[in-house]
């Protein structure tokens, strides 16, 4: 008989419409395991661990847990905590107190730093555990992934909301400016491009926070768009900055709330969106100009999941305990494209990825730096998943002859 | 032989998820009977009929229309123009000169009350035009309707919106606020409620401009919540006032821009949702406060669509049809519920409906005014179709004891 053992999965970081799946692919998978006795999940991610707010997953039944994967964000709840070294030390005391031999965490960048720091804390105490990192996040900005769960069904509500401000705005033309989350890599800003279909769609212009944003160079762009097509509409990363790095919000806001991680806060407001818009009513005398922030709709809409990302969310989750129980290393769980399209997995170790953001490579930003390349849509695509809707419009070519002012 | 007509129609004021379903479901009805030889459509709606932009819709394919019909937002274009005495007298001309004989406007208030001064135009001229408006907002504020075709597809959005914003809020607990459409009628604010769930769920409050705002009363109501759930969610009508009737945006923003319709431009800016979050902060003193205003999107998402909206955005074009070409009058066609659920289409006259504004019934809306009643729970659901995604949840009695801080 197998000895007895223990894992505890936790949740970090922002929520996203397929983290659940990784959630259930990682519980499910450890009951396939009869060396694993029971599977603790920690309410609001590290803060859990510390405060010892655990539930006995193992008594969920299967039927309620495909349930729970088809809904949207994280079910055991989440935290904003960013652990230094003393608090890695508490979630440390709690997994020896509770004699786990698995961490699993679902998380972002910062997330994957804090396994990384557990781990090193249960070597350094001669404790045997097993940590591992599992990817998620909107922004896609992990490193050595291909892309990361959460991400293609948040690039499929953004192709799909601006597929119809493309189909509002050419019926009531007008400049329409949105912002779109993202701090500081463009993926989700860019995936506004997926919506269009005509050469006159929006958006016109994209801008992302791998380009330095220029308010003359915006408003040119803006003028033109607009001189040509009677209406602009403008995707804007809620991370944009200026040649110096200094944020366009910075210049637009006085006071900026900060997070725990020392990250601007950037969501939750509508302040850049407004500022933009203000800017192009005062200096190009446009009449219409809509503004309006994405905010956290992006991020947990329950009508709109890419079931490629379901898929992939669950298989990072079920990859994870395999990676857990076969292996001889802790690490990342990443993703990685074979063939178009379809993936595999490896773990690369946490100090791979720890930290690290990654960004839109070049290859996927075009030359005038305001829109995406045929290589991002090739990307992008098969990720979104089944099922996208398409725009058709009616043939314009029929034209009554005019009869009161002809010609 | 049949003496050879001629139709036109044209689509005004805000796009909605439906209407070109209402759209195709004209112009099909047109083809069946043999004494319409053309049918028109006005692009930007009764801008193209003053200036002749017309578009004979008699040359699309069938199969197309039906994939227009399945795009949201209007396929001819739209207007805000709101028509007077002279402006309507030039519709008429155009009608007249294309010798159209019935005169289809899909619209709302201001849109049916367009095609009350037509029609009285033509029977002043003694020119033999039938007019009819078909109903279209996702307001939902004609009169004489159980509800109005783009209500249900917008209200799904928000339910769904809801849906998401609290299971998002719950994973991080704080004070989310969001401002939804709706400049006199709170049914889209209020079909916030039906995306909740458990007792715990979000939104706690919910602001319809049918009853005055109290800054002080919903300090103290995000108050109640934040000390008994800790976090709070308010949905809240963009047109709410104070109890003189003035719009609390006016308070928080100095500056109002007004549209041709003298209404005051309420969407395509954060103010109000920022207004009310900067009050909670600095008045509660809570930290976590973020605030969406969910904009265009609500109007035109192409993700999101009530399969119940479209069929009956479908019939009441087709029923326009109908009324027009085997009825004596013009008017109105409205929506009665007939059982739990179906409905009948029925026509009124124009002057019962045009430029009037429908308000939550006080049925609707429960004691505190900030919720909303199971008899508006009963009214709305089956409206928002089928495919509802719904929420599950862990079960939370299944506790780790703790070891390490026991009790």
């Amino acid at each position: 008989m197998a000895t007895q053992t223990k894992a505890l999965i936790a949740q970090g970081g922002g929520p996203t419409a397929v983290i659940n799946q990784s959630l259930v692919g990682a519980v499910l998978e450890c009951r396939k395991f009869p060396q694993i006795d029971r599977i603790y999940g920690a309410l609001h991610g590290v803060r859990g661990i510390v405060d010892e707010d655990l539930l006995d997953l193992t008594q969920e039944t299967t039927n309620n847990l495909e349930l729970v994967a088809g809904t949207p964000s994280s079910a055991l709840g989440s935290t904003r905590d960013k652990p230094d070294r003393a608090y890695c030390k508490a979630i440390f005391e709690t997994l020896q107190a509770h004699e786990i031999s698995y961490f699993l965490y679902i998380g972002g960048n910062d997330s994957s730093d804090t396994v990384r720091i557990v781990a090193e804390e249960a070597k350094a105490a001669g404790y045997p555990l097993r940590s591992i990192h599992i990817p998620k996040t909107i922004d896609n900005d992990i490193v050595l992934n291909d892309h990361t769960p959460g991400f293609p069904s948040a690039a499929r509500f953004i192709a799909q909301a601006f597929m119809g401000i493309n189909l509002d705005n050419k019926a009531l033309p007008g400049v329409y400016l949105a912002v779109v989350m993202g701090r500081n890599a463009g993926f989700l800003t860019a995936a506004s491009a997926l919506g269009k279909k005509f050469p006159d769609d929006g958006p016109h212009l994209i801008h992302m926070p791998e380009r330095a944003f220029d308010p003359n160079a915006f408003l040119a762009g803006v003028k033109a768009t607009f001189d040509r097509h009677g209406r602009c509409i403008v995707a804007v990363s809620e991370g944009i900055h200026d040649t110096e790095g200094k944020p366009i919000l910075a210049r637009l806001a006085g006071e900026l709330q900060r997070d725990a991680h020392g990250n601007v806060n950037l969501s939750g407001t509508g302040a850049l969106a407004d500022g933009l818009a203000t800017l192009v009513k005062d200096r190009l005398a446009i009449k219409r100009v809509r503004a309006d922030t994405f905010g956290y709709m992006q991020r947990s809409f329950v009508g709109c999941v890419s079931d490629v990302d379901q898929r992939e969310a669950r298989e990072v989750g079920e990859k994870a305990v395999k990676f857990a129980l076969w292996g001889d290393r802790d690490g990342s769980v990443t993703i990685q494209r074979v063939g178009n399209y379809q993936v595999d997995y490896e773990l690369v170790d946490l100090d791979q990825v720890a930290a690290k953001t990654r960004t839109m490579p070049d290859a996927f930003v075009d030359a005038a730096g305001t829109g995406v390349t045929d290589a991002f849509h090739m990307y992008l695509r098969p990720l979104l998943g089944s099922g996208m809707t398409n725009e058709y419009r009616l043939q314009t070519s029929n034209r009554v002859a005019k009869l009161r002012r002809p010609g």
